[in-house]
């Protein structure tokens, strides 16, 4: 099995987070990891695929909530799950790690707090100081705040390193 | 169609989240509104129920995971999602409005934030500045903030008279 | 726990069927149990519950796909599930029995397969040869043929007799 | 995107049935299109991802029930739903098409009608004169029969050429 990281974040989203997620997006699939996301042709989701397909032979899942939402074009493989906003508990589970790139929306703060029920990693990429102290609280150690797109990829090659590549699913411990 | 209270809150809560779930149960049930929660036998979801099944007549809605979980004597109807977390969704989506009895589980913020997602009024009893702080950024006039169960119901019973009964599935207005 | 009784068949159903699903649903809520269906204000869903509520003090769920569908007026309490038609499998699991009024839609048809993967009992009402030959294969003892709502609501009460009120969830045996 | 394949079929599958999926799962990779299927490692969801994965670059994604199933090690991307039987949902809306081995299982029956549903061709593979017979009168043009994998991938060539590639999610027609 690939490993896959979830990249998460708005729909409507911040120039930085924008710019950060194509970034990420570019690192991940140089590491010939999977990236997933919600799929749309929007924000944070767009441009994690979009870095991803710069590097040849990379992977893009996106994991729609309907069949009626605009796919983004840099999407490899769509799976339609027609869950509304429940798909993001499939966006978390099916993650080995969710690397985050801007909190304010609704929907990606559901997706964090899913991911930690589940007890999968989660690293923040730029997190504000309150959003830093809410999850830090509620998450414990399965929390890693980062500055850039840079330290989010060291967190995983750690973690990656750590764990056998097929125990990744499900995984509790992020010994960062 | 009846009017429907979502009551959410961690399994494992503090007493003072217990006690302010069956108040909240007991004052739901005398005004006739029905009790939603997520219907396990634990913490606050068995509280709210405990408290409405006080009052006779009363009427109770469990949301469950899975058919696997053991059910709060205390639900009157048990609806089996079998979606895991994903249920939270169910919860949040048949509400009309969302009374949070304590955020420390990441199961109870991932309901807030798709409480918020889907547009729906959420009320925090007895939250932490840090949490206050927190929801007000993404959820703007859609939180409100109370001490105790009491306040709660009053401003359910503000809400509630604006509103035509009928509107109140999916209302995004909630005038504080 | 109440007694739930999922009622299901086409949206665009014939005259047949809707006349079998008012009068079960009328005969269901005599004796006091709960009548769900898919909520919606077309054909059997409808039907059911419009049957249910000639019957003073009856209760009728309504499990929606969407928040954007049009509820039945004689819907009591509308979970909105968000899941498309996935919300079918939610509608059998909620059920201790399904009765089915026409098979000629695919949505019906997935319903009666769900439950039968689940263990639970189906009633085909009116049941062409083809659709009973079909499905007494797949299903085995937990597949019962009937003519007419009557019949069904004998059946149940058989059932009923025999299982305590609370091990109906997930029941796996149907003595016929 | 890619050109998904959903090939559906019992966990507990006969010899036929299993020999058909695997034989199916190598010519699908041939023609590099994905592999899709419920992903556990069992029965035609096993055979179907094996075969794929003789054909060097292959890929296959298998869509879980839950973290807890076993997932074939000739699943190369797994998407954990946590919907248990309603991720049946998300195979057949995911695919662009949906073949079928084996008929004898109420999940894959589910699956059949929740693809017609949808509006998805399906092919059945061998199936039986009262399996044919029910299903061409459910789902009408939708419903192709075949007699062997070779038959069910010359449908498929004729439909992938009417069809632009990035037409065929939720595609209506299907031209046999």
């Amino acid at each position: 099995m690939r490993y896959i990281v979830g990249v998460m974040g708005p729909a409507k989203a911040r120039k930085k987070d924008v710019d950060n997620a194509r970034v990420l997006g570019e690192l991940i699939a140089r590491r010939e990891w999977v990236v997933l996301t919600g799929g749309r042709d929007v924000g944070v989701m767009d441009a994690a695929c979009h870095g991803a397909k710069k590097v040849p032979g990379s992977l893009t899942i996106g994991i729609l909530s309907s069949a009626r939402e605009r796919v983004s074009k840099y999407v490899d493989l769509a799976i339609i799950t027609e869950m509304g906003n429940a798909r993001n508990n499939v966006n978390v589970m099916s993650s080995n790690v969710v690397v985050v790139c801007g909190l304010m929306g609704a929907g990606t703060v559901s997706e964090v707090a899913l991911a930690l029920k589940a007890g999968k990693p989660v690293i923040l990429v730029g997190a504000t100081p309150v959003e830093e102290k809410f999850f830090k609280k509620l998450g414990g150690r399965l929390i890693a705040t980062v500055e850039n797109p840079e330290e989010a990829i060291t967190l995983m090659m750690k973690q990656f390193e750590q764990q056998q590549p097929d125990l990744v699913q499900g995984a509790r411990s992020w010994g960062v």
